[in-house]
Parts: structure tokens; C-alpha cells; sequence
């Protein structure tokens, strides 16, 4: 045998050369094990996993960087809903093939969110697949011992809030696609960007972690839809909800597209990927949840009501007609 | 909208139906949150993520209830390596489509698996994808504060001890694909059947893992190839390694193949999928490690010993030859 440098695999140099600079906290072993360690520091350890594929969930010219963006971001944004502080990460990458380029911009759009989320990269796996690529996350975080926001915990009175705006992902998606969005937009090419940002880059609601668990009953999520995500909240909490739909925070893009007609409401509330956090507030507790997730930087709204019983969540117009929801989240089956 | 029960997404049925039953662990929540819950009790928390993807880990005629061993095995077998106690995993499974009769399998495969090895299902997430089967875990163990082992910690005059049998595996793919070991076994059904459940379904040695972490200076899996593993373990410790190739622990069927010529040492110490466990450990212990080893069901053979110096693991024949290897281990890239 040659000497030890000839031994090192292109799987191996792959990931000396662009993953092991993201694995800085000590329990990754600079990538150099089998496994990390977590140090639970008498925390409850969180756990989430969630797995973005090439043409499913992200498009095949999305920017490397924005497609390592999302595949953690999404992760976050469970940790966030739950009040968990993230602590790392493990990543498996499934590719075709190396291509410098791409894994440049994608390990730099990792390491660049690891950074400012402080949730560094921990282990991993890469393997190569003639099928779409696929970033499979597992992320960490911390929360005091049985602090954790649950989606049971929603009570009869409390207050339906929802983090930043809801639908733009879903809008974003279709003006990609050059769907009517993008025709409703027509020349506002800031909208445009707004929306399709919104879709490849979530912008999970971390910040508001430690509200979220000081005060909130219950919390989630908006991953699948706002409406089939409350419904999942109610069902977990065995209580139903009423929802204010013109209280639904929209962006300013959306409020255009749905001025042009070209969505409606019912599309926006069963859209996917906003990555907002919803959660029920006890009515006496909603002033200082909004300021306190404003200190935050986070705006949030009060969007109606939780109700005693079990049918799906009603969300009422402004003349208090019940929407009619087809398809009210998105499933892979 | 109609009652709670028709706004079960596929997706949401898909989970309950086949994955709810295998989520025994309270921090599962049974499947109905977001996230799971790890509890550490002042214990470290291992953390290893190893994916199987179809047509490059198992073959699509695999059957289903092995695809699940596999992807859960090859992860149990990192933590063994390291003396962790399995706690749980999270799965992430990307299908093409919702066949009933494999997902029963696959999660009857992968329900068995969890309770033998006390590994319950903590959570996941299902997506479809256009691509091959892919079935991503990360896995958790549990062991006391710093006392995982680690690939380094090997000192010169350590002995290197492997676990069960190298080379089975591979020559178990070559059997499915019809090669030169499938003619050199000839009618003996069972030694051909041996070497394709040897790649199938590994044999993690987690029985071992309290024995490891209590007289292993350093340890790893055997999964890309004892010679490239080795090596890996020596690099990572700063040592060199001596290995007398005829003490190498070979199966029956792989020793009727290698009388046949259907195959080499060279490579039945590079190929991949052993799932053995690699360790070193001081000459003084090497008694007492091959005992207690046997007290745990498991047979482990000392191979070789461990050398001051950087350079690559020398495997030398009967007659004190080198062995030339040329690919020394698996890599995807």
C-alpha cells in the first residue's frame, strides 16, 4: 500500500473539502468519526427531521446556496415552534454527481445559515443516487426539562396568533412557474423577487422561540398550509377554532396578486411553505406575546379563535360566510 | 369544511397506518407533533446518520423487510462501535408511489428490528420523489459523560481485534449479481444464502458496545473495507498498523469461495458492508476483551497489532508478503 493520503476517498475529500469547515463545534470531531456527540447539559434534546427533493420541494435551477438554505431552514422552523434553542445539525446528501460549483454555493449557503442560526453542522452523510438530489436534515435543539410547545395544549377561549404572512411561498412558486402571478405582478420585479424568496429561502421564526415557549399553549409549524395546519393543532388539542380571514396577514405582493384576482384566499391559506409559527395565546396573555415577539423582530397577528369541540377550524369572510376549502393542506400521497 | 377525519392528508394516514405503531417511545408523542423528545439523563448523546439509497445500497428486488434492517442496521452498528446504548431514530423514507404490500413489510422489517435492539421510532418524514428508494436514519445512543469511543486513542503495541467475519458481504452482492462466487458454491444453497443475508440484513454488534466501551482505546465499524477502515482508525489515532492476513476471521462459504479462486483477501479486505466492529486494545486486555466478548455472543478476533508511524495498515500474508491493494475502500465519488 501507498501512503495514507492515496487512501483518501472522493467521499471522503468531498467532505474534508467543503463540509468539514461548517462542523465547529466540538462534538462533530472536525467530521473525523463515525457519529457526534450532543451535550444535552441537562436540556431536553429536540429532534426534527425533514427531507427536501430535487422537483418536489425545491426546483432543479434553484441557487445551490438558497436549496441548502431551505433543506435547514425547514428543520428550524420546527425547532422554532417548538421553543427550542437549535444546537446542530446532521445532513445526508444524496447528488448524482460532484460538481464543484454547486457544492461550493451549496456548503457556503449551509455554513452562512449554520452561523446565524448557531446550529452548526455536527455529522453527515453523502451518497451518491442516479435520482433527484435529496437533503435530508436532522436537526437539534434545547429546551428546559418538559418546556417544550406542544400541539396538544390549545384551550377553549385562547387566541389563534400567526407569525409574519401567510401564502407568499405558495405565490412565489406559481410566478416560477409563470403561473398567473406572475402575469398579476406584471413589471413590479421587486414583488416578484419578494415572492420567490419567500419560497426558496424560509424565514424561520427562531427569534421567537423563547416567547413562544414562555407563552403559548400550544404552537406548530405552518408547513403544509395554515389551514389543514390548524386543523392538525385543533386535532392534537381536541378543540376546535374559528378564524377572522381578513385578519390573516397578507404581504403587500400578495395583496396585489389577490387584488388582480389571481388567488384567492382559500389558495393562500392552503398553499405550503410559509414556515410561520402558529400557536394559541390565552387572551389574557395575547398583548405581551405581540410585544414581546416584537422586541423580537417578529410581527405577529391575532387571527381568531380557539372553540370547545372537534370539527376542522372555520375560517369566516369579512360578511362571516365559511370558506370553502378543497385540498385544505398539501400531502406528498 | 367537513369533519376532522377527511382532512387526513395520504401523507398523515401513510404515518399512522404503518410508522404510529413503531413509535413506542413517550418522546414520540406517537408521531402526532412536530418533533420528538430525547432525554438524555445526564448522559451524552450519540448521534449517527447513515442513508441506503436503491440500486447503489440494496437492490430494487431487495425484499422490503431487509431494506429496513439494512437502513436501520448499518446505523445501530456506528453506535455499537462507539460503546452507545441505542435510544431511538428518526426516519426519513422517499418513495415513488404508496404500495401497500412493501410499506407492510418495510415497516414490519423495521418495527422487528426496533424492538430487538431496543431502538424505537422517534419520529420522520415521508416524501415522494420521481427517484430511487431512499431511506435516510439518524440514529441515537446514549453513554455516560465522555466515555464514547473514539476511531482515535489506538497506542503502538495495541492489539487490532475485529468482530465476526470480513468479507461476507461482499461476496453475498456478488452471489445476487451472479458472479464468480455464485459458481464457486456451486449447489450449496446454504452457504449462498448465508452470504446474501450477510448483505442484506447486517449483523450490528451491539451486544458488544458495553465491552468496546470498556476496553476499546479506539473503535470503529467495518463498513466501507477492513483495509480502508483500518487505516482510517490509524490515521485518526496517529499510529500504524500491522495485520497478519491469516488471522483475518473468514465464514465457511467465504473460505469454500477462496479455495475456488473466485475471489482474494485483497478483496474481501476491501470490500464494503461488513458491519463488524474494528477496535484496538492494550495486549493486557486482549484476554479479557475476547471473554467478555464471548460472554455477549459475539466472537471477535485480534488480527494484527498496532505500530508507531504514519504510514497506511500493512496486511502481510503467511509468508510475511504485503498484499497489494489497490482500492482499498468504498466511496460513493
Amino acid at each position: 500500500m501507498t501512503a495514507p493520503g492515496a487512501h483518501v476517498s472522493g467521499e471522503d475529500a468531498l467532505i474534508a473539502r467543503y463540509f468539514k469547515p461548517l462542523a465547529t463545534d466540538s462534538g462533530a470531531f472536525g467530521l473525523t468519526d463515525d457519529v457526534a456527540i450532543l451535550k444535552s447539559g441537562g436540556d431536553d434534546v429536540v429532534v426534527t427531521t425533514d427531507a427536501i427533493v430535487e422537483g418536489v420541494h425545491f426546483l432543479s435551477d434553484d441557487p445551490p446556496h438558497t436549496i441548502a438554505q431551505k433543506a435547514l431552514r425547514v428543520n428550524l422552523s420546527d425547532l422554532a415552534a417548538k421553543g427550542a434553542q437549535p444546537s446542530g445539525f446532521v445532513l445526508t446528501l444524496a447528488l448524482r454527481e460532484v460538481e464543484e460549483a454547486w457544492l461550493t454555493a451549496f456548503a457556503s449557503g449551509l455554513g452562512r445559515d449554520a452561523g446565524i442560526f448557531t446550529c452548526p453542522l455536527l455529522g453527515g452523510d453523502t451518497v451518491s443516487t442516479p435520482g433527484p438530489i435529496t437533503v435530508s436534515i436532522t436537526a437539534f435543539g434545547r429546551v428546559p426539562p418538559d418546556k417544550m410547545v406542544r400541539r396538544s395544549g390549545a384551550k377553549p377561549g385562547d387566541r389563534v396568533v400567526v407569525s409574519g404572512t401567510i401564502g407568499d411561498a405558495a405565490l412565489g412558486l406559481d410566478v416560477l412557474r409563470k403561473g398567473r402571478a406572475a402575469d398579476a405582478l406584471g413589471s413590479d420585479t421587486a414583488a416578484r423577487e419578494a415572492l420567490i424568496s419567500r419560497y426558496r429561502v424560509p424565514r424561520p421564526r427562531n427569534a421567537l422561540a423563547p416567547v413562544v415557549r414562555a407563552l403559548a399553549h400550544a404552537a406548530m409549524d405552518v408547513s403544509d398550509g395554515l389551514a389543514g395546519d390548524l386543523t392538525k393543532l385543533c386535532a392534537a388539542s381536541g378543540v376546535s377554532a374559528v378564524v377572522d380571514v381578513p385578519a390573516i396577514p397578507l404581504s403587500s405582493a400578495a395583496k396585489t396578486v389577490l387584488a388582480n384576482r389571481a388567488t384567492n384566499m382559500e389558495a393562500l391559506i392552503s398553499g405550503g411553505d410559509d414556515y410561520e409559527i402558529l400557536c394559541a395565546v390565552a387572551e389574557r396573555d395575547v398583548e405581551e406575546f405581540v410585544r414581546a415577539a416584537d422586541e423580537a423582530g417578529v410581527a405577529v397577528s391575532p387571527i381568531g379563535t380557539i372553540m370547545a369541540g372537534a370539527g376542522a377550524a372555520q375560517f369566516l369572510d369579512q360578511a362571516g360566510r365559511e370558506l370553502q376549502l378543497g385540498r385544505a393542506s398539501y400531502s406528498h400521497f
